[in-house]
């Protein structure tokens, strides 16, 4: 892949025609994505939280289900990506799930936070022990759950990822 | 809703036998979760990753995009979710924006290391400031993703989420 700043910069142009095209029809938010590897655009995604009534459908989530729609293939490695904003802790998840080498990013959280979009809180909530977090997590140990885990250990056919 | 542990503990019930059901057709992992409202379970979801090439397609957000279909809405405020293991960073991401109140898991993230699903390098990655990630971000600042985000401001007709 062509590595100048131009490159980075054109592909991040692509991402906000896509955000602000999306954005104007009326999709979502103004966030766009795009996935490339080796020179090729392989995924596009816009946000379509309210328009697909998708909490999950922020704009680096919906490029990586279109890559790997595309693809036929849960990772994709060896790609990039290329976002409006710096990625929430949800979207960073999935980009790190999907194995994408490197993330390009224009605008920032504090941009972001500027505009009413605050990551803030979620990635203070992300980096505290589960006691200390706001939305309460409770454990019920159940040996059923136990099963299932050494089930897993135990089935011959299992794809990993 | 009855919040008798009884309760709870059978819908962490129903979470596994849908994660069983699934991970033995071949669907992906063993994680399954339920979101339930009002004493109705409205979303039900498993690990899908291998099956349908998504990275994202972990139990909770296979759930919240359930609920979220059923329910016609982006947003899942009075809702609760059962998992049969404790969310990873991108899906305490998806149940905070669905804006889900409470988490009830069975496992968590040291029995499903055990299996092979180590989440702790997620974790810490979220947790740590820009420059110190292993997955690297670039910024590159373009004037027209500032644009983008000043015409969010000025679209009279947005949704806000």
């Amino acid at each position: 892949m062509d590595n100048t700043r131009d490159t980075h910069e054109g592909y991040l142009h692509l991402a906000v025609e896509l955000a602000r095209e999306h954005m104007q029809a009326g999709a979502g938010g103004p966030f766009g994505a795009v996935i490339v590897r080796d020179g090729t655009v392989i995924g596009r995604g816009w946000n379509r939280v309210t328009s697909d009534h998708d909490p999950t459908a922020h704009a680096e989530i919906s490029a990586i289900r279109d890559a790997c729609r595309t693809s036929g293939d849960f990772s994709l490695a060896g790609s990039v990506i290329y976002t409006t904003c710096e990625p929430c802790p949800m979207c960073l998840g999935a980009i790190w799930w999907a194995r994408i080498e490197t993330i390009y990013f224009a605008s920032d959280r504090g941009d972001a936070a500027r505009i009413g979009f605050d990551d803030a809180a979620l990635y203070r909530e992300v980096s505290l022990a589960l006691p200390d977090r706001q939305l309460p997590l409770v454990r019920h140990h159940i040996t059923a759950a136990d099963q299932l885990m050494a089930d897993w250990l135990k089935k011959e056919d299992k794809i990993p990822y």
